[in-house]
C-alpha cells in the first residue's frame, strides 16, 4: 500500500538554500494561533458540541469542492448522498458512498482539495496509507471509530486546532440561537458571528419579499417603507455586533456601487418592494446598499467584506434537483475600478471605514485592485478566495499584488471555509506558501531576513487580528 | 562556427534534485507512441507518400509561424516567396528565401519555433552547426539532399516519429479523397479525417451560398430548407466517420451558443441562406449551428471540438494579397462561461457527450474554463493553443488550470500543426514541460513519485487516446 | 541598527548554477552607457545645474510612487507635503515630513520603490543603515549635507550615472526654454525633448480651447480651422526635432484609432472646437488624431509613443484638493486588438513608421500586444510599465511576450520617472532581471550562452539606441 505522507518540507521551494530559509521563517509560525475571520462553519456545532455523524456526512456531501471533481468524472450527486429536493432516490449507503469517492481520489492530484484531505486524514485521523480503492473501507471504519470519541467533538477540535476566533457567516434574519447557546454555555472558545444579509438587500433573491417582512416582524419596523428598511438593517447589525460580530460580508454578482440622492432611492426601493423592477433596477438597488453598507459601517465600525464575480448557479438543472452550492458556482470577468468608484470616492480615505475586497477574476490583482489598495486606506485585499486558495493561486496572488499593493494592505489568510477539520491544513499551507515566498525574496535579496520574519508573523496571525478588529 | 546542440536536460528545471525527478519522468514516457488528435498535416502526403519538394517549400513558405516573425522584422511576405493572389511578383530562388530566413533567425530566440526548427534541423536532417546567414547554403544543401532519400518520404517518416494516430482536419465538402486512397493502399499507418464545418455553418464565411449549394449536390438532400441542411449535415458527419473520424471542429469567431425552438430556427436559416442578415444574426446562427453541432456528437460519438476567440485576418492588405493563414490572426478576449452556458446546461452533463474546448486567452483559464471542466462531465480543457504550445504557455496552463480542473479534465497534448517535420519536437516539448511540471510538484511534496510517473504517461499518450475515442 | 545592504546577487535567481550565468551576463551589461529615452525629469536641472532643494522636496512629495503608499497607511497627502490648490496648511517642516515617511518606510517591503530608495541611499549618499524610525534624523541631515556638494549636482550626477541620453516630456505648448539653454550652454549631455500633444489633441482635458488658441499664436495658424490646426501641430513637431527630440508620446485614455475621411474630420473637429460634442464624439476626435499623429511620424521620422489605459485621477477628492499626479491614476482593462486595428491597417507595414506600444493592462501581453508585434513591423512592444517596472513586473512580461513577440520586437528598459536620481537603480533591476530571464533560459538550454550575451546587450543598451533612432 502506499503510504500517506505529510512531508515537514511541504510547499516549500526546492532550492536547498531557499529551503532553509523557509524552514527557518515557518518555524516561527507554525505554531500560531489561528485567525479564522471569515469561513461557513455551523455554529451550531460549538453550541450543541456533539459528535459529527459520519465520515461520508462530515467529509464528502457537505463540501462543494469535492462534490464538483467527483461530478466531473460522470458521476450523479445522488449517488454521493446529495439529497433532491425533490426527495427521490439518493444512496443512503454511506459506505458505499466512501468507496465511490475513493475510487475517483486519484483525480484530486494536484487539487488544494486533495492536500487539505491528506492533512485531515494523516492528522486528525492518524491514518498511515493513501486513500485508493484498496483501503476505502479501512479509511470510513477508522474515521467512523474516532468520531465517536471525545477528542473528535468540535469544541476539542478547536482547541487542538489552537483557534484564537473563528466567524462563521449568518443571514440578517438569523436569531443567532447557537451563538447565544455558546456564550451562555461559559465555553470559553471565540465563534463570533458575520452579518451577510444578501437575502434581503438583493431584489433578485427568490424570498426577498418574505424575508423583508419577517424583517420587519423580527425588528418591529415598517420595512415597507424605505426609512423603516433601513433602520431595520441598522438594528440587526447592532444585535450582531452585540454578538461578538466584527464585520459583514457581501456576496454581490458585481462589485458595482452607487450613490442615490433620497428620493430616488426611496423610489428604487419601493419599485423593487413592488416586485415591479427591471434587472438593471435590481444591480442598481444593490449597488446603492453597498453603499449604505459602507455608511453604516463608518458608523458602527463593523469591516465590511465584499465577495462579487461568481455566476451562481450555472447550471440550472442541478440548481432545480440539488439546490445551490454543489459545485456549479463559476466565476466571470469582475471590474473593480470603475464599479467600485462610487464607494471609494465617498467612503475610501474614512479613518472609520475598513472594507475588504475579494477576488475570483485574478486579472483584477495588478490591474486593479493592487494599484486601488495602494492609494484609498480604508481598502485591503482579501486573500487569495475560493478557487485561488492552493498554493499556485496563493503565489499568484503574492507576486502579482504585492508589489504594488504592499503587504501591509492585505487582511492575511481567511479559510472561509464549511469544512472545520480542512482549517488548520488550509492555515498550514497558508503559512507555509507565505513562507515560501519570504524566503523567495530573501534569497533574492529583496528582502533582509528580520524583515521576513516580521512579515510572516504579520501574514500568519498579526494583520487578520488587527485588520478585523479581533 | 557555433555548434547546434539538443541538450538531453533541455526544458527541464535548473535545480539539480528537480532536474534528476524530471529526467526519471521523462525517460518513461520519451519514447510513447505519438497521438496527434488535431492538426493540419496534408493527407495527400501519406496517399502519395511522395518526397516532399525543397527546404524552402517545406520548412518556410507554409508556416505562419515562420512567416510573422521575418515578416515583424520588416520582409515582404513576397520575399518569402509566399504566392500573391494576383500573381505578382514574388522571390521564386528558393535558395535565396532560405538565405533571408537564416539571416533573420537569431530573431527567434526565444520562441517556440526555433526550439522545434532546431530539432528537426538536428534530429530529422543531422546537422551540427546553428543556422544563420553563414551556414544559411550548407544547410540548404544538406536537407535538399536528405528530402530525395527514402528516409525523408512522409510514410517512412511516420514510422520513425512512431505515431500512432494521426488526425488531420477537413472541411464538410471534402470528399476524402486521399484519405480513401491510404485506406485502400493497404498502408498500415492511420491517418485520420476531421469534420470542419465551419464553411457552411457561418453565413459570414465568403462562400457560404456557394458551399451550400455544394453540400446539397454532394448529399442529394435540399439544403436550402432546413431540415434538409441539417441532414445534409448528419449526412457528411456519417461519412468522415466511416472514414475514420473520432472528431468534429469548429473554430467561430467567439464560443457564443445559443438554443433556438424550431421555427426560430428555421426562420433565422431562411434569412442567412437568402444573405438577408445581420452581424447578429449571423453569430446568433453560428450559436444554435453549435447546439446543433453538440446534439449530433451525442448522437453519432463524434467528440466536438471548439476552437474560438481569433481575430482572423487582422490585416486585410495581406489578406488581400496573399489570402489567410499568413500570420496575421490575432487572438482576442473572449467569455466562455457566459457564451458556454446554453450548450453546457442541455448537453454537459450527458455521458455520451466529449466537448473539447481550446482557448487563446489565457485569462480564462483560472477564471472560466478550469472552474467549468472541474463540473461539467462532457467538458475538458484542450491543451494550450497556437500562441501558447511554448515551454512557458504550457507552464502557464499547467500551473493555473489543474489545480482546479484536475489533470483528467484535460485531453493531453494537441500539436496542431501543418508542419510535419516538427511534430515530434512539439510532442517533445509537451512532455518534457510537463515532467518539469510533475517534477516541481514532486518536488514541493504534493505530489507522489509513483502518481507522477503515472500522470506522465496519462498526459504523454493515454488521456489523448481515450478522450478523442482513439 | 539593521544594516542598509545591496548585495551584489540582488534578483538573481537563487539556484547557484543560475545564478552564476546571471552573473556572468550581468558583467558584460553593468558599466553600459545609460539610454533613457522616455521620463518625466525636469530640463530645468540640467539647464541651471542648480542644487536640489532638501531631502524631502527631492525624494518625497514629488514621487506619486512615495505619496500612495503612505497616502494608503492613513496618512493625508497634506502631512507629506503635498501642496493643495486653495493654499490651506499643509506640512513645511522638511524633518518631520521625512520622519514620517520614515516612519512608513516598513510598508514598502517588496515594492520597487523600496529596492530603488534603497539603492539611492546607498550608492548616491553612501548611507549604510537601513531607514527607519530611528534612522530618520540621521538620513535627512546626510542627505541634506551631500545635496550641498558640487558632486550632487545635476550635470555631475549626469556623467555619474553614464547617462548617453535622457528624454523629458513636454506639452505641444513648450517653449523648450530649457532645452535651447542647455544647448546653448554648450554641455555636453544629451537631454533632448518629447513631443507630448495630450493637452491640444483631447477635447475633454480642461483647457482644450484655451490651448489650441495658444497653439495658433505660437504658430501663426488659424487653429479654428481644421487645416490651421494640423499645420500647427506639425510646425510643433518639427520646432521638437530641431530641439533634438526623436520621439512623441500620447497619454490617451483608450487605444482607439479611427480613419476618418477629410470633410467628416474637420466636422468632428468644428464639434469639439465649440465644445458642442459627446463623450463619443471626444473619443472619435482622439482616435483620429492618434491616426493623424501616426501620419506625421511616417513623414517626419518621429517615433511614435502610445500609453493608454488608466483612468486618471480616480479619486475627485484628492483631485480637487491636490491636482493630478498624486498617485490615484488606475488602470483599467483596455483592448488593443481592435482598436489598434484601423492604425496598423495602414501604418503597421511602413518602413519609415516606429510605433511603441506600452501597457498597465497585463492580460493584453500574450493575448494581444505579443501577437501584433510579432506580425507587423511597425509595432514595438514598451517595457512594463508603472505599476509594472518590478522585479515580478518585468518577469511577468519577459515570460508571456517574448515567446510570441520575439526579444527584437521590443524597445529595451524605458525608466519613465521623474525621479532623477533613481535612474540607474531602475536600470540597474532591470538589467539584473533580464540577466536573470536569460540566465533561465540558459540553464534550461532554450537559450545558448553566447547568444544570451548578445541579448543582454541588446536589452540594457543596443536596442533602444536603434528603436528610438538615437
Amino acid at each position: 500500500m502506499p503510504p500517506l505522507r505529510l512531508h515537514p518540507d511541504r510547499f516549500f521551494p526546492a532550492d536547498p538554500g531557499v529551503r532553509e530559509i523557509a524552514r527557518e521563517l515557518f518555524q516561527s509560525v507554525e505554531r500560531l494561533p489561528i485567525i479564522s475571520p471569515h469561513g461557513h462553519c455551523d455554529p451550531a456545532w460549538f453550541a450543541t458540541d456533539a459528535a459529527f455523524a459520519d465520515p461520508t456526512d462530515l467529509l464528502i456531501t457537505p463540501d462543494h469542492y469535492v462534490l464538483r471533481l467527483v461530478h466531473s468524472a460522470g458521476v450523479p450527486l445522488e449517488s454521493l448522498g446529495v439529497a433532491r429536493l425533490d426527495d427521490g432516490w439518493r444512496e443512503t449507503d454511506r459506505k458505499r458512498i466512501w468507496r465511490r469517492f475513493a475510487e475517483h481520489y486519484h483525480r484530486f492530484a494536484g487539487t488544494p482539495s486533495r492536500l487539505w484531505l491528506d492533512w485531515v486524514f494523516a492528522e486528525v485521523f492518524g491514518l498511515t496509507e493513501r486513500l485508493n480503492a484498496d483501503t476505502a473501507d479501512t479509511y470510513y471504519d477508522a474515521i467512523d471509530a474516532s468520531l465517536k470519541t471525545p477528542r473528535l467533538r468540535p469544541r476539542a477540535l478547536y482547541d487542538a486546532f489552537r483557534i484564537e476566533v473563528l466567524a462563521t457567516t449568518e443571514g440578517a434574519l438569523d436569531p443567532l440561537e447557537h451563538h447565544r447557546q455558546m456564550r451562555e454555555s461559559g465555553w470559553n472558545g471565540r465563534v463570533i458571528p458575520t452579518f451577510r444579509p444578501d437575502g434581503v438587500l438583493d431584489p433578485e433573491q427568490p424570498n426577498f419579499r418574505r424575508d423583508l417582512i419577517a424583517l420587519g416582524e423580527m425588528t418591529g419596523e415598517d420595512t415597507e417603507s424605505y426609512r423603516g428598511y433601513i433602520r431595520a438593517l441598522e438594528t440587526r447589525r447592532a444585535v450582531f455586533k452585540e454578538m461578538g460580530a466584527t464585520a459583514t460580508d457581501h456576496g454581490h454578482p458585481t462589485a458595482a456601487t452607487a450613490e442615490l440622492v433620497g428620493a430616488r432611492a426611496e423610489a428604487l426601493f419601493h419599485a423593487v418592494v413592488h416586485g415591479a423592477f427591471t434587472p438593471a433596477e435590481a444591480e442598481r438597488f444593490r449597488a446603492h446598499m453597498l453603499m449604505e453598507m459602507a455608511r453604516m459601517s463608518v458608523d458602527d465600525g463593523l469591516v465590511m467584506q465584499l465577495h462579487p464575480g461568481v455566476v451562481r448557479n450555472h447550471d440550472p438543472a442541478t440548481l432545480a434537483r440539488f439546490g445551490p452550492d454543489k459545485g456549479a458556482d463559476i466565476p466571470a470577468a469582475t471590474d473593480f475600478v470603475h464599479a467600485l468608484r462610487p464607494l471609494l470616492n465617498r467612503f475610501g480615505s474614512d479613518p472609520a471605514f475598513t472594507f475588504v475586497v475579494f477576488t475570483v477574476d485574478e486579472t483584477t490583482y495588478s490591474r486593479e485592485l493592487a494599484p486601488l489598495a495602494g492609494f484609498y486606506p480604508a481598502l485591503r485585499l482579501g486573500a487569495p478566495w475560493w478557487f485561488h486558495d492552493s498554493p499556485e493561486g496563493m503565489s499568484r496572488f503574492r507576486e502579482q499584488a504585492m508589489e504594488t499593493a504592499g503587504f501591509h494592505n492585505t487582511v492575511g489568510f481567511t479559510d472561509d471555509t464549511r469544512a472545520f477539520l480542512s482549517i488548520p491544513a488550509r492555515h498550514d499551507l497558508a503559512r507555509r506558501a507565505d513562507c515560501a515566498r519570504l524566503a523567495t525574496m530573501v534569497a533574492d535579496h529583496r528582502l533582509e531576513m528580520d524583515e521576513a520574519a516580521d512579515l510572516a508573523v504579520d501574514l500568519a496571525w498579526r494583520i487578520a487580528k488587527t485588520a478585523y478588529r479581533l
